[in-house]
């Protein structure tokens, strides 16, 4: 995910530098010969020593360690932003191990989703027609959501903010659910004794309403356990609506399964409407100003 | 589906007459213009008469009508075929109204999953890697089955045979399943009081995940009600695995979690390395044969 925004920030010609740090050289050099940084250090010391922005790139549950990480030398000159799945996490650990809640920390996320991941998978394209969802605190500085915003904005991101807990919840229903439903849903097919037939007979929509199950395993789990009472909320309610559906079924109640399906495309049509229209008015934007 | 077939038998060279029925002139009239058929007719036994096989191919629930509209015109001499979603409903069908099962009648259908339908999306590489599943009785005639599994391979699928309780219960798993399932989880959000936050920030896996809700609610309405057990069946064996995973998110079991997502991925990645290489294995002969 930073490696994309680092590969955005260049070919949209951001002049600052670019400065990335880790625990494996390999990936971070691979970084600096790609052009998408402009040096690398293993020392998070030096790393974030004259930062102006830094951008926590790890993932959900390391994210929380990380932040830690930084503590030690966490300059109020800086800001700080993140880009982790879940929220909530974060906003416990830091108001449990900080004093205060840092006026110039900026949890972020980029609903930019990707089933693959490190450096070779960086695209500067990554952000375009994608989302960024801010959740500053009462506590936050305007300055520091307003630098973070235009370093989303300039890789072609539309940002918004809301609560981490609004955050938290959306997320749990139109990721974290669908994600645990896929992973459900094969393993329940793997598990039956016909599981080769299965497999062998479906058609295209299984292909895509299972592809998110070849999602990376450690990192759902880490999600869904981060976000647990988000996802057991959003679960709850999809199960209670599913249990509606198969009694329909069952007492053969056809005009009750006719409104639920119809009323589910109504809502997902739309939606893709929706979505296509951000996307048009979006190329637009880039053809006016001349970015290819 | 059948404007499909046409369209690729043409494609492949047939030289026999194709002769297309149906309740609107308009459709049919198309189908002419565009020349996927030799000639059409609304009436049912002029278009039948001198056929060697007759596609039944009206959806789910409107096939067992054409089945019984069809009996009049029934003879020895020619092979009668379909390409309903279930075939379940269509055997009872035949049992109850039929004196003894017709051993020229092969139900089949043809596992090509197109959300658009109507003469102008017929597609003549629709079948290409496809399956198509035919499940002959006991009663029926090899050589019935052997004309229609030939007519299908014509046109590039790959023709298995199987029960049709296998049939019902392998596509109620892979296919009715998860159209039941998408349909759910959009409606359910949509009825949230936040759902226009909800579908705004969602990403690609969502996209991916929900694109089967956008089917034909009346077409999956008479499915789901043609196969209720087998979905009903399907869909309880499903709602237990996902009340087990449920079970351990709340006691924090990250290692079940682990386990679960992992076989998930490992099946569903198994599964599509399967499907390519099918892919593969069918460009190869397409390539021998000199078709493009």
């Amino acid at each position: 995910m930073t490696g994309s925004l680092a590969a955005a920030l260049k070919a949209r010609g951001f002049n600052g530098e670019i400065v990335a740090t880790g625990r494996r050289a390999g990936s971070l050099e691979r970084g600096l010969e790609l052009g998408y940084i402009d040096r690398w250090t293993l020392d998070l010391a030096a790393a974030v020593a004259e930062a102006d922005i830094v951008v926590v790139g790890t993932p959900t549950q390391v994210a929380e360690q990380s932040l830690l990480a930084l503590k030690p030398y966490w300059r109020d000159d800086m800001v700080v932003t993140d880009v982790a799945s879940v929220k909530g996490n974060l906003l416990r650990c830091v108001e449990q191990h900080f004093d205060t809640y840092p006026s110039n920390l900026v949890l972020g996320h980029p609903i930019a989703g990707s089933e693959q991941s490190g450096v070779a998978a960086a695209r500067a394209d990554l952000f375009v027609d994608h989302r960024v969802i801010l959740t500053p605190q009462a506590d936050t500085a305007a300055s520091a959501q307003q630098q973070v915003a235009e370093m989303w904005q300039a890789v072609g991101a539309e940002v918004v903010a809301m609560p981490v807990d609004v955050h938290d919840r959306v997320l749990a229903a139109t990721s974290h659910l669908p994600h645990l439903l896929a992973y459900g849903l094969v393993d329940s097919l793997a598990r039956d004794v016909s599981a080769s037939d299965i497999f062998r007979f479906s058609a295209g929509g299984f292909r895509d309403f299972t592809r998110i199950a070849s999602s990376d395993p450690k990192m759902w789990h880490d999600i869904v356990l981060a976000n647990r009472d988000e996802v057991l909320r959003a679960l709850d309610q999809f199960t209670d609506n599913l249990a509606q559906l198969r009694q329909s079924i069952v007492d053969n109640d056809g005009a009750a399964l006719m409104q639920t399906f119809a009323d589910a495309k109504a809502a997902r049509d739309a939606y893709v409407e929706q979505y296509e229209a951000m996307k048009a008015r979006s190329a637009d934007a880039e053809e006016t100003l001349g970015i290819e």
